[in-house]
């Protein structure tokens, strides 16, 4: 059958290849194996008098692409991904629509092919003949037929995935109907090339596929069919559960209390502070229906909980007496972002806490703002082993209707951007004025003015949410797959018995997996959380690049040999070392392994954030400070123009306009992160009056943090 | 001005005063105070061949205007609320749209007027004009000009609140702004008569407005501005943080994990599995725009997550190796239900956790049903003192789309209603079937049918809400407020210095205040939760009101004698019995006086519930065994039709069917709660073949556990 004759089957439509696959797991009568494709296309660098050819990248799905290869393949220069216009003129399709049979006679001039080996040798083969929500089998044969049938002149190539470390050549196809398969899954027999796919990205080359792949093929998360929305499966939930327990102590320990307001808002009270609202307007999920019956007035679900919760802390807060009123609440939001989603990072449901509190002063407010800020950053620094910077968002980033926000500010090695923590804002008066949350002044005294009795208490609201999980993979994880922080881990150690073979006797295996046993339980009474993975049908290399897969902090080796020895064979994960560790004193030894580990996990994300953190005191090395992956330290006047000024000039040239959304990063321009508490001093330090804004010349005020940034 | 031509304010319709205080709060321009009115219409029992004359009550919303004394005063027989149909023909409007002005010279005669003298006396009244969802404010004089104008005839009455235990005779007006008056809130001064408002209900007499004051006015709950939501304050949050905790260790024990899938679901999966979805169909509710966006497709938002698991459930299971799957999430579902809502006990947003795991043996399934319903039943009678029976469902009763139900069942004495405490679901191969949740069996061999080698998995599903507050909140709490069980109350204890008079010197005071930090500090290191209320601005007996109100189980008092004879004064809760404490031993003392009070608080409800669980065997006794408040335990031959049988003739008469949703309830017919485990031994041990069911003289399987119920 021609590639263009193939039963067209149709579904949703798929920004991506994760939305494609969940998509055709809804449909029936699929074949019973098959690879995904993906058609990407890209542009070179052409002289302004020529017209590009665009180059039209067809592979697997799972074939690593680099821009880097098609060019030397195909002898092009700075060869990037072609932006949608670029693809619609072209091809008169939008990028996501883009399959190999867009291509056609009359078309084919304006383009070339590269066609990856791997796919010409599939012989079924998922392509969307007519735009995202539709899909059609096809084997390779007849895709490269079918192309060389239109004229346009293609290049088939071998995509050199061999530079790329991976456990294992062949991903698993996608294989719906699930049923095991005689020749891999015997019952009860040992699994001897049992197919565990590692990470088949490098992280330097292709971040943000290598962060799908350390998430999803370490257990993490799993895509959702609703766009933006991902399943937290245990092992990335048991982390939040313990970011949870910690910060609840410490909630507590100041009279936080935690409580459970509605997640559905109408929408009269929902857009009654007006500035705070104005930034979630666009992103408000609204329900309209309840069963067949449309709902008289619409009802919003809650994208934070301000307007939510303060209509009641006017009706709770009478006195002075009810203060200082502190509530939290763990639960999840909802903002409908447009804008392409990431797992933790920009989500439309996420998970969070939400703490609200009502103070009556501004002392009392700003103490308070503080701590939770300290405390956010401790989560950052002390669980999850990532630094962050403390400061005070400028006026343009600050949150919605307060006072002034701070913000602890991290920052990811691989891609240069700085990343948004968690903030803590001080809200001042603004919203207790809006919802009169008013208390009798207690130091009103008699023959004061009485308009000054009225006093608008202080408000506060911080949050933190499961970014944080994100912002953790992204910075330890790496070309094996998680690294977790002993301290969040679900299990800190996994025991791995070792030397059991064909010829070992029952009763040396009952032995050392007594053995086995025995370590398991030492290290647990000493509160150690210890994994002892006796699975009889994996082999130690599996369960090795398993449990390196998921991350797990420390990882001991026990087999006859060390039994002889009396210890263990103990390997790190984040650095590889391996040691022997004597059984005797096992569980002090094992914890203080796990201290270091800890340790050197934040020391080292310290040591890039702290030599990617430049100050630039002249405009001209700002940009190239950004290009080098850097965030930077400059001089500012702290006004809002100037600012916007900085994102304007720094960035890439137009050239790069061509570029899609991630590609567009290095070429983004800087956001303010924030004005660091901890300001440049000595010969850096600011002098007023003397020191210039880098930007524009006027004196400068702060040093603020510039970055690129997610 | 007259009644009728007082300005009309428009805002949202509201079903009960609380909606109506609420929709008020959001409105400008009102008066400074003023108070609710209710309007309510009864129907008394009139022969055949007369048309009734409705009586329309016109009260403060806060009058209790029981109908026995509406009887007496009118003398009238058996007056009952009327229903819809009733008040529409008579009036030509809705229940909830009746006012004083819906009455007029051409309805007149079809009702008369009971008018409280309270109202009467009231300056500023909140009347609805015309219909739920506007409001004016007159004087109660004017409103009685104005129905004695109508020509109907008007009885004034003052009713008895006297009868009703309360602590102070007023209720506060509603006062909007909220602004401290001088009179009670002199800053810094004490408040010589803080106005707290204790239950102005029994519990005997008006049972669900005795519920919705013991939760507001315990601090538990607050009713909010969307119907069948209700914010959970932190001290009924706290009680649901006692409950995860306990759960959490005991699931985590036999591998259970924690996770969390999205809230949202896609229709096309939400109705997969017909059988299942068809009970929730008509709740559903369901997110069609976002922002100013139509939705392409529209999302529900989870009623429960078995197909929003499950085809995950079907990826992730690829082998027996793969199981058991046992994963539960805490969350928030939605259910839109059009009922009466009622706080915790029908909710459109409802806390729970929800388990779903994955089995590959029936037996494996089943142990843990029975596992987790334990655990169900000692959280009810372990953590809140609240006996249930275990028992299956039956087949009219149990979950849709399972293959059998397990339950713990409870029972309020007060209205002789059974209530459903927990459930837990095996699901069998159902959803398995649907999903395609398939792995090889592991005990196939060669030789065996191919089509034997496929294997299901069996699949459970449990599940426990936050209704659980709600039960314990009515079996335990009296008319004083609340009465938590020492094992979940947030504060055990709490300390009151007492004996402070205008003549203690500050040295007598400081060292008075040092004993109580003492106590509390001893206390507190043994573990018990403790509360020292120094509040210096309230007297002792408003905080023990207040203690009480909130239901802590035991108070301490303490003062300068106490302290000379070192010993405090305690008082339980649940009791009132007082008895000294030596210091000497004083956290043992303490912590087995929560002990007894833990155990005697469930022993009193057991044995309630033992008295009234009742042995019928023949039908005659069925009804009225459930009209003297029991739940009856009946021979029976597990047929669906019976069941039907027993519901409809355990109805009151018909005559009854006036009354509303709340008043129904007696007459109201029974339905099966449970197949108990414990079935009735000895004598009345059923004999196969021999004994009869109750109802239909079939042959008896089984007692099944009948009520009428929540
Ligand atoms: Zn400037
Ligand atoms: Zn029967």
């Amino acid at each position: 059958m021609s590639a263009q004759d193939a039963p067209v089957l149709e579904h949703g439509p798929c920004a991506n290849s994760k939305e494609w696959a969940s998509q055709l797991e809804t449909l029936k009568g699929l074949p019973e194996s098959y690879s995904l494709s993906k058609t990407l296309v890209f542009k070179p660098k052409t002289p302004k008098t020529q017209t590009a050819t665009l180059v039209v990248v067809v592979a697997l799905e799972d074939t690593t692409t680099p821009s880097s290869e098609i060019q030397k393949t195909l002898d092009t220069k700075d060869t990037r991904m072609a932006n949608e216009d670029a693809v619609n003129a072209a091809l008169g399709v939008k990028p996501t629509d883009v399959s190999p049979l867009t291509i056609t006679k009359d078309n084919s001039s304006a383009v070339q092919v590269l066609l990856d080996q791997r796919l010409v040798d599939a012989p079924k083969v998922a392509i969307h003949p007519s735009g995202s929500s539709t899909t059609s089998f096809v084997s390779g044969a007849d895709l490269k037929l079918y192309l060389e049938e239109t004229g346009v002149r293609v290049t088939v190539h071998t995509f050199n995935t061999a530079t790329i470390e991976r456990r294992n050549e062949e991903k698993p196809k996608v294989d719906l109907q699930k049923a095991p398969t005689k020749s891999t899954r015997a019952a009860d027999a040992r699994i001897p090339d049992a197919e565990l796919i590692g990470i088949t990205t490098q992280k330097e080359i292709d971040f943000s596929n290598w962060y799908q792949q350390v998430l999803t093929k370490g257990d993490m998360l799993e895509y959702y069919d609703i766009s933006g929305c991902y399943i937290l499966k245990p092992w990335s939930y048991g982390i939040w559960e313990k970011v949870q327990d910690w910060f609840n102590i410490n909630i507590k320990s100041i009279g936080v209390e935690n409580c459970y307001f509605p997640m559905f808002v109408s929408s009269r009270v929902l857009e009654r502070e007006k500035d705070h609202i104005e930034g979630f307007a666009p992103e408000v999920a609204w329900v309209t229906k309840a069963g067949q019956n449309e709902l008289e007035e619409h009802i919003a679900i809650r994208p934070t909980s301000e307007t939510v919760m303060y209509p009641y802390y006017a009706k709770w807060i009478r006195s002075h007496r009810d203060l200082p009123l502190k509530l939290n609440q763990w639960n999840s939001v909802v903002r409908w972002e447009f804008k392409h989603p990431q797992p933790f990072l920009r989500t439309r449901e996420f998970l969070w806490q939400e703490g609200h509190t009502a103070h009556i002063s501004q002392r009392s407010a700003e103490e308070e703002v503080l701590q939770i800020l300290d405390w956010y950053a401790d989560i950052y620094s002390e669980l999850l082993a990532v630094p962050t910077i403390k400061g005070r968002k400028t006026e343009n980033e600050k949150f919605a209707g307060g006072l002034f926000t701070t913000t602890c500010e991290g920052y990811i090695p691989t891609t240069g951007r700085g990343i948004q923590g968690a903030t803590s804002h001080c809200l001042g008066q603004n919203f207790s004025k809006m919802f009169n949350i008013i208390v009798e002044d207690p130091s009103w005294k008699e023959g004061d003015p009485e308009e000054a009795k009225k006093l608008f208490v202080w408000q506060n609201s911080w949050g933190l949410s499961t970014r944080v999980i994100g912002v953790m993979t992204m910075i330890h994880g790496d070309n094996k797959g998680l690294v977790i922080p002993p301290r969040v881990a679900q299990y800190q150690v996994v025991i791995v018995p070792c030397g059991l073979t064909a010829k070992t006797t029952d009763e040396e295996r009952k032995k050392l997996l007594g053995g086995v046993e025995d370590i398991a339980s030492t290290l647990s009474k000493a509160g150690i959380r210890v994994k002892a993975d006796t699975r009889d049908t994996y082999s130690p290399g599996y369960k090795f690049n398993d449990w390196e897969l998921k991350g797990v902090p420390v990882r001991l080796e026990f087999g006859p040999k060390d039994m002889e020895k009396k210890q263990v064979l103990s390997a790190r994960r984040d650095t590889g070392i391996k040691a022997g560790i004597p059984l005797s004193g096992l569980a002090e030894k094992v914890q203080a392994l796990l201290d270091t580990i800890q340790k050197d996990l934040y020391d080292k994300a310290k040591k890039a954030y702290d030599e990617h953190t430049v100050i630039v005191k002249k405009w001209e090395n700002f940009t190239p400070a950004l290009n080098a992956k850097n965030v930077v330290l400059m001089p500012h006047c702290d006004r809002d123009e100037c600012e916007d000024e900085v994102k304007e000039r720094s960035k890439g040239r137009k050239d790069d306009d061509d570029a899609p959304e991630d590609a567009k990063a290095p070429s983004m321009g800087a956001k303010s992160l924030c004005i660091p508490f901890d300001q440049p001093k000595g010969d850096d330090a600011i002098i007023p009056g003397t020191t210039k804004c880098a930007q524009c010349g006027e004196n400068a005020k702060h040093y603020t943090l510039f970055g690129r940034s997610y």
